[in-house]
């Protein structure tokens, strides 16, 4: 058992105000990938604390990384604490300075006194270059032991460490054989889908291991399978394919592959195009379907509706349909999915219309409420639930239960 | 300065399953009861790793919060670890047992075993009761420092620490005055924004800290005070104030207000509405506004016009322009901004195209540029600028840049 200790380091989380994400999916990742994450450990930007945190994990784990405290301000002061840690004199890497001029011309601006000084890096370290930002990452070996030192910008930490860190810890511990294989479902519960799958789930063999990884975009039933066999992909493999005859329908990919990029996938595979109009949803759909790189092959794009005058002015919904039935009605919704399928000519078109809270609701249209419709050339099909968590929660819910009911019509399940 | 240590127990957190977001709540009220939060530490579910962390935690701290492993199953073993530590024995409490009992009992359920053992608490500790769940905390005092065990289910704990455990705390340590003010900026990166405040930043009295928290939304400025004055909120609005020679134009808020807040404020307070063309956004400005709740009085809806014949189509940009110019140039974007602006008959528009990546540049127009214009019924403005870090970054940066493009010309600065 290969054991990490992450030490995340900046006052900012030791007061409350943000609160430490990186943790989780930096602890995340190692343990998909065998290692045992020990402690975690958050601390101040103080030189001393950073000393005794240091001293201790290296008491107790193999592998230490810390986050934070790399930036090109004042309050910045990992770089010089772990120096004094390895008793190291300070160099000036060229190709961090490099980096760091490129990066900043990238951006049309002159590398000040300040962004020169990320340029300065320990001695003993081995430098791995950050092409995303400015701060390098510092890599101490001692005695059989790592020290990582990344910078805490959630985005170029997690690059750096899929992309750098990752492999090279890899390559130099060897650890326990995992295999992880993610079965993305949306649409039902997670409740109600560990009623359906128990008797598939207390029949699996007993080095396969499942998790439940609920969220509002899709439950993630994660299968994983310990042992020194060669056949544990193949295992899975098995078992993913029996599960299918419980939740084949709502089963819309694998690994992490979320809706909007299934929904990608499958209208590129037909050559088909869609749009979306959205009023509770108020843009998510259409930012979760334009976050898919490529996705202009098939998105059109989407006429954010809020307004009741939008509705009626863009998507050519009849204003006596709004006054006669309400925004949040099935035949408004499927006027709407309708009308955008027309303006901008495309094959497929989801609409959205609904009470996102906390404000709005009626007895007969409580907060949670939502129409749904999608529609195709030859069709429009209409549904509603109401669920009621918390606006922003409710407007993830809506976007992708959009999404899944789109996947059933262009499937036809 | 009373010092704390917070201990959060549980596998959970170390596989990276949950974000550890019970400590960062803590973290916040001690710290704006003057206590100051010294370490956060995370650890698993084992009995010498808890001894372990308390014994360190005693040395550093006068406070020791646990949260977590006291519930009624094998693998909570806080209890049975931290009457080790006390080397104490246990005993049933009469009154816990009662709660325990009428708890359930509520719930439509009768105690069990395994509940009954709930009630068991050490002899050394001060029991304070939980009327909203099984787990009682365990409160010890040792040599003038304390000890105080928390159940992890959130609402719990919470109502816990702001009903009993703060006044307990309060009362039993003098603490300093600490206050902390944070300034909200877009527009300028946080090297410049850390040249241009540089002499303001070394002026600053010695009781305040500046700290600096950046994101694709904001890079936060926090300005802390630290004292037994009564006029440090005084003091920090005096600083803040001089702050807004140096970068008052950029400053859009204070204390976690973000864009699509402030800029909802601004247009309420003006009687104003507004509307957004989206292309390289791909509907993030809209999800952005309308995730504000009541943003409906305001926000009346958004085009995203992804594809060109949309551009056409819905915003009535011609498609000669296009061809032309070119999607991303000044000329197609302040056509968007004005034809969103008729189109929803709104006081206000922002519109955005450029190339969000990582495919789609060109040697003219690279990733990462884009085209930004915001237009009021008697002008439009239009600006660009090339920054390309990732996609999703690209995209959130340009969000955001849009928002405060607009509040400029809202504010005519």
């Amino acid at each position: 058992m290969v054991k990490v200790e992450i030490i995340t380091i900046g006052d900012e989380i030791l007061i409350g105000q943000i609160v430490d994400t990186n943790s989780a999916w930096i602890a995340q990742q190692l343990n998909l990938n065998g290692f045992h994450v020990e402690q975690i450990t958050s601390i101040s930007d103080t030189k001393e604390h950073i000393l005794e945190a240091l001293k201790l994990a290296e008491s107790r784990v193999e592998i230490i990384i810390t986050t934070g405290g790399l930036g090109p301000t004042a309050d910045d002061i990992t770089k010089p604490a772990i120096a004094e840690y390895f008793n190291s004199k300070m160099r000036i890497d060229e190709g961090v300075l490099a980096d760091v001029t490129g990066y900043l011309k990238q951006k049309g601006r002159e590398i000040g006194e300040q962004n020169k000084l990320q340029a300065l890096v320990p001695e003993k370290c081995t430098v791995i270059r950050n092409h995303i930002g400015t701060a390098p990452v510092m890599w101490f070996d001692k005695n059989d032991k790592v020290f990582v030192s990344l910078p805490g910008v959630p985005f170029e930490m997690k690059e750096l460490i899929s992309s750098k860190i990752l492999p090279k810890l890899k390559a130099k511990f060897s650890t326990p054989h995992i295999i992880h294989k993610t079965v993305m479902t949306n649409g039902l519960p997670e409740s109600i889908l560990a009623d359906k799958i128990h008797d598939w789930e207390i029949a699996l063999p007993k080095n396969l291991k499942l998790a439940y990884l609920p969220s509002p975009e899709a439950v993630r039933l994660r299968v994983s399978a310990y042992g020194q066999e060669n056949n544990l992909e193949e295992l899975v493999d098995i078992e993913i394919k029996k599960l299918h005859q419980y939740i084949g329908k709502y089963i819309f990919a694998y690994d992490d592959v979320y809706l909007n990029e299934a929904i990608g996938l499958l209208l590129k595979e037909k050559a088909a195009s869609m749009a979306t109009a959205e009023s509770c949803t108020g843009g998510l759909i259409a930012q979760l379907l334009t976050s898919v790189s490529g996705s202009s092959e098939y998105y059109k794009g989407s006429i954010v509706a809020y307004a009741n005058e939008a509705k009626a002015n863009l998507l050519d919904v009849p204003m006596s349909l709004i006054d006669k039935h309400g925004a949040v009605s099935k035949q408004v919704v499927e006027a709407m999915a309708m009308g955008v399928l027309k303006k901008l000519n495309v094959d497929y078109a989801v609409a959205t219309s609904g009470v996102a809270g906390p404000n709005g609701g009626t007895p007969d249209k409580p907060v949670g409420t939502v129409w749904f419709a999608v529609a195709s050339k030859d069709k429009v099909v209409s549904r509603t639930y109401t669920i009621n968590i918390k606006r922003e929660v409710n407007m993830r819910l809506a976007a992708n239960s959009a999404l899944q009911f789109l996947r059933f019509l262009i499937l036809d399940l």
